[in-house]
């Protein structure tokens, strides 16, 4: 098979043939590693590579197959992972010119679990500066670039991961997400990203760990490989206060799912943010599928009242607890953004802090109740379709002037104030042939739903075929 | 039966005799309406009282039984609920004049949990207002008194509960806990009490739901009947975002249990702590009952570091959260320390509740670390034995000042600062005859196995049976 069609595969497909015999580790990741020759110079999404590593890997994978031993979930796939996720003896660097030859001793739950799980390692994923801002840039290794059109964003933080599945560099990857940077980048790459509910994926060793805005999970190009993924990353662990008491499997179940009568409520703009005409246009374009699952859709949204002001301060105060300390002995050397996040969060007060935890609160009982009259709640992941690289963010969207640089990401950190499960699933392409992500959002720490749901919309809809063309091609 | 001999029965043994239909819900309530009769008047830990309708509820429950209907797993017992949770229909004050006539609409889960599982409110026990410190006093209700000695303190601020369960006015309380609130009074009045795992018992409705320091948790005179408390209070609710996903049903597996070879940290001063030494002196002298257990018992304890700091800024933070808005409007009928309290939390820094935040993360780790090498960690609960009612706080120990009215408390605050199960088991006696609990901490979110230990040793000292004398005996 030419390396084309090999990454080309779905992840369970990639999984089925090694367990068949049809495929080694070996090949995978050799047609992985050519396709990244091919893809990486365009996007520049991997931004550390350790080839000799990876075959060195697939090798005893293969070999420990022909032993006979007992394969793990993701046996043989390669992975590579979002650079603020620990990798021992790999280079880890979150971006930051501070980090840029810190290379530590042991590696991140979510990097081992994988690993425990049989992936082989490539490399690093590209975010920007410490995961601050839906772009991906940063001055170690630059942008991230667009498969779609590469003098666009790839979105972010997990910009990386979402152009290289988008490139068929990868057929998993791993991200984090606090205001959107699962689902936003997988809505600009046409890929799936899905935000868990916190405590899902323990974050081991967590340097916030009663954080619960900040999650990681999967990305994937389709459903089944996201859930795939994430049942090899879930699961509790001791080293995590929040973690959720539940095992694993229970996303291998079926994705198939019967939806007649479900109850969808549909929020366009999320309740009336500024929003791109043609990212409402993609939706509206799909709306359709719903009904023909047999779903009741209808216009409704959670009342957000609140939750500008309680993301803020709890964002500041996060950053504040991660890069606190990095602040007072390497500012010259941070992105004016991050320091104006931090020094946010350092010099808010108790009462501010203390308003929005009461807002949050109240925020999700509000949404609990809006959660019972409907199953699931969809809407545009981003507000925007993905925008020029060299803009660090979005300034305006459809005459609305935005007040800093995450005020365009509210459609994504809305939902992540209530932690309610948010899968990003392709949903087709505007006019100038950019994707849009359709948001599907689940009843609390029911991501199952959510990916069946996701799953049903992708069956009908089959946009995540939609390679994108090589440049030179 | 005569009343004492009714209400000397454990929670456990009146179940089994409703069960065999050899004791009504009418006969147990009335008997323990004349232990409050009796004894109340003493200890002031009954603060609303509902006769009739405990009456007509126990009625109703024998009348359930007769038709055969499924019984719940606190059929027929008598409860009371502590002055913080919500009672439809029934006075909740949170012993505060700002809500000396509150009548909520609606009840706390705590509570309709217990009432679903055939539990019989007779009324509301006393605690501080707004549950600030260790001590039960409010301008409302006045003190509660120590059953053992009514000169002194019942200690706080679950005091009402701890006191009535001493007197056999109560088989079954309930309580909250943020800085030693479910363990202290235990301690001070000769029961038991577990605080919980954050999210075991799930808070609702919830005014700080993602405050993991404030827990609620059962309260007993035996072990097995905490069990069977928490059994009915525990698992999961959509409304709390916070609440673990695992079966109640856990804590009414056998507490029967090998302990050969179990490693057991001992800290008779919580690593330096100033300590009475009639507490030290009456944990010693029951030490050799782990060694009969087969148990490996060696001096160890915790690197604490931080922990003060840490604890101050999030409680704060709790109560600028909770009590903020009450600050507002009617400071003038709140108690010093409240305002004290709640002002610190509005004022604090952003940067304080970083650190505090990155403190409680480094000790957490360093909990689970201590943990791994020792499957156990014992000590005082109370530094100090039970003190003058009318002394609002311990202002020095073995002679050393205390800052400020909640410095008595670290051997209580560590602990919930950590968040590992840790429950107060009497221990007997000081020279004055003042009871003395001893602190299990175990494993997190292990709470069976740290009422597994508590029974064991419990059998083997049986100091739960030393009940109070009537002062007119």
């Amino acid at each position: 098979m030419s390396w084309e069609t090999v990454c080309g595969l779905s992840a369970v497909q990639m999984r089925a043939e090694i367990e068949a015999g049809h495929l080694s580790a070996r090949e995978l990741v050799d047609a992985h590693l050519e396709a990244i020759a091919h893809w990486n110079p365009v996007v520049n999404a991997i931004i550390t590579l350790d080839a000799d590593s990876a075959r060195a890997r697939a090798l005893a994978c293969d070999e420990a197959q022909a032993r006979g031993e007992t394969r793990g979930l993701l046996h043989g796939l390669p992975v590579a992972h979002k650079d603020c996720f620990l990798t021992a003896g790999m280079r880890t660097t979150w971006g930051s010119p501070v980090y840029e030859t810190f290379v530590p001793a042991q590696s991140s739950l979510v990097v081992s679990r994988q690993q425990q799980a049989g992936a082989i390692t490539l490399g690093k994923t590209n975010m920007p500066e410490f995961g601050a801002g839906s772009q991906t840039f940063n001055p170690l290794f630059g942008a991230t670039r667009n498969p779609y059109d590469p003098r666009l964003t790839a979105g972010g933080s997990s910009g990386g991961a979402a152009a290289a599945l988008a490139c068929r560099m990868l057929p998993l990857a791993d991200g984090t997400d606090m205001g959107g940077s699962l689902r936003n980048p997988a809505s600009f790459c046409n890929v799936v990203g899905l935000r868990p509910s916190p405590g899902r994926v323990p974050q081991v060793p967590g340097s916030a760990i009663y954080n619960t805005l900040t999650v990681a999970g999967p990305m994937a190009r389709t459903v089944a490989d996201a859930a795939l993924m994430l049942a090899a990353l879930a699961g509790p662990d001791a080293r995590d206060p929040l973690s959720i008491e539940q095992d694993p499997a229970r996303f291998l179940a079926a994705l198939d799912h019967d939806f007649t009568g479900t109850r969808i409520a549909y929020a366009p703009t999320w309740g009336g943010l500024p929003t791109e005409p043609r990212v409402v246009q993609a939706l509206q374009a799909q709306l359709s599928v719903f009904d023909t699952l047999g779903c009741h859709v209808s216009e409704a949204c959670p009342d957000f009242r609140g939750a500008d002001a309680s993301f803020h301060a709890l964002r500041g105060l996060a950053f504040a607890v991660t890069q606190g300390d990095t602040l007072v002995r390497a500012r010259a050397r941070m992105k004016d953004t991050v320091i104006w996040n931090t020094e946010l969060g350092l010099n808010q007060t108790g009462a501010a802090l203390a308003q929005a935890e009461r807002d949050r609160g109240a925020l999700f009982a509000r949404m609990h109740a809006f959660m019972q009259d409907h199953d699931f709640l969809i809407g545009p992941v981003s507000q925007v379709a993905p925008f020029p690289a060299d803009e660090e963010y979005v300034r305006e969207i459809d005459g609305t002037a935005m007040n800093n640089y995450i005020d365009w990401m509210r459609s994504g950190y809305y939902l992540s104030l209530t932690g309610h499960p948010a899968i990003s699933v392709p949903c087709g392409f505007t006019a100038e042939g950019l994707p849009v992500g359709i948001q599907i959002v689940g009843r609390y720490r029911d991501e199952l739903g959510v990916l069946r749901l996701a799953h049903a919309f992708e069956q009908a809809t089959q946009c995540w075929r939609q390679a994108p063309r090589h440049p030179a091609a």
